[in-house]
């Protein structure tokens, strides 16, 4: 994955290999912080008062862990991360990180959390990393190309082929998100017309998604470190992502994944109908 | 995990180690079928007119590995499996597989489906494993003690202290189910109480429960090979599980799981009380 000249503008002339290595250097870092205290007792935190929204040590240091390695190798870049208030610059170039996407996994013991990471440039994410330490994969997006890495094992990532919702597999973290946003109607209008349902995994679906095992996905209330790093992951594989307007994802909101402009298509056409 | 002769009453007089190894050479037999179909694109057949319930070619591969294997041990043993027809027997011992458990979770990539197999004595399940080989991850009990491997480690499982619902990390695997079987209220009073809901997790969720990650598991409309296998790594662990009504769960149904007996008292009240 290295001297993809095509790639550098929209790196902001940075080499992939470049930023290949970084998000991966900052995922092992992150890892260091958050493996050794999965499925450990946990101090939880309260965020939200009267809610429950853990924040753990290893949320709070993998994040410190990835801001310090990425801004001893680009000073001037800007820093935005779930867990500490953002670093702001002048430069085009940002890193978005989200330490870890699903907490609520992380304190159940479920390996399907993840860290990611992301490079926006222009407020575009155009490179993306997830990375799952428990099981020891590596999902990585860069312009052009997605990959897959598990020990010695890459693979190129590629969407699934599905176009017509009764052939999808959909996935939401969970159908409460519907109910708590008001949007419960679009959701139930959806599934009601696909072949399964699956919840509960966070991060790890959209991966599955550029993977071509998951088709489509469909979430309400997403900030913007939930799914800015996986844009390229699935936009490289083949998989289109946009809000429930069909605006660019990277702000958050209610957001909607697909294998194919197809399937995203008719997907939208049902949200907008319910 | 040898050598425990009070557990040999428990298991029709066969030494415990003799039942571990099976289970866990039965377990690399299934891996040899599952694994390598895992994430690969697959011929999913519809057993289920109109229905979706994907049975895949590594399922009954997998099974008839595992029976071959308890069979060419024990030759006078019943056999109970998801995918073939059942070997009946006089004998009053009984091994029960379901070779994939979470086939849903198989066919979208998701590594929270697992293969069990139970030992029963007397229809009472006795031993049983959990093994999902894409994590390498194996959860086995047996009388006495319960036990997690994962390449050299060994931790002796242990469920959680969690006595109050407002305290307790709450599973399901889809709520959907619920609906289906007419038990929406109960669960919705049930989990209007908890700290937290996952959804999605099939057998692994009984195994985190098990390993104090996860403290209660309502599940509607269980099929005997989906439970009973579980059963002994719950017990052994410090876990209490029944049905809705306090009865032994080896044969299915509506079952519920807990860390704690307090906490399996005030869950089955609010089952009933809805």
């Amino acid at each position: 994955m290295t001297g993809n000249n095509s790639a550098r503008p929209l790196l902001a002339g940075l080499e992939p290999a470049q930023i290949l290595e970084t998000l991966l250097a900052a995922a092992a870092a992150a890892a260091r912080e958050t493996l050794p205290r999965f499925r450990s007792p946990l101090a939880v935190e309260n965020k939200l008062a009267g809610g429950f929204d853990p924040v753990t040590e290893a949320d709070k240091q993998a994040e410190i862990a990835v801001r310090d390695l990425i801004a001893a190798r680009f000073p001037d870049h800007g820093l935005i991360g779930e867990e500490w208030d953002p670093k702001l610059s002048d430069n085009p170039c940002q890193w978005i990180i989200d330490p870890i996407d699903g907490t609520r996994a992380f304190i159940s013991g479920v390996p399907v959390w993840g860290t990611l990471i992301g490079f926006m440039v222009d407020g575009r994410a155009q490179a993306g990393l997830m990375a799952q330490p428990f099981t020891g994969e590596t999902y990585v997006g860069l312009p052009g190309r997605s990959i897959y890495r598990r020990g010695v094992e890459e693979i190129v990532l590629r969407t699934s082929a599905v176009t017509e919702i009764g052939r999808a597999k959909l996935s939401t973290t969970t159908p409460d998100l519907f109910v708590q946003t008001g949007t419960q109607r679009p959701w139930d209008a959806l599934r009601a017309q696909v072949l399964q349902t699956r919840y509960g995994l966070d991060c790890y679906a959209y991966c599955l998604l550029a993977a071509g095992h998951i088709d489509l996905i469909v979430e309400p209330g997403l900030k913007n470190v939930d799914i800015a790093p996986l844009v390229p992951i699935i936009e490289n594989a083949g998989g289109i992502v946009t809000t429930w307007e069909g605006g660019a994802p990277e702000e958050g909101g209610n957001c909607i994944a697909a294998a194919t402009p197809e399937l995203h298509a008719a997907a939208m056409a049902v949200l907008r109908a319910a």
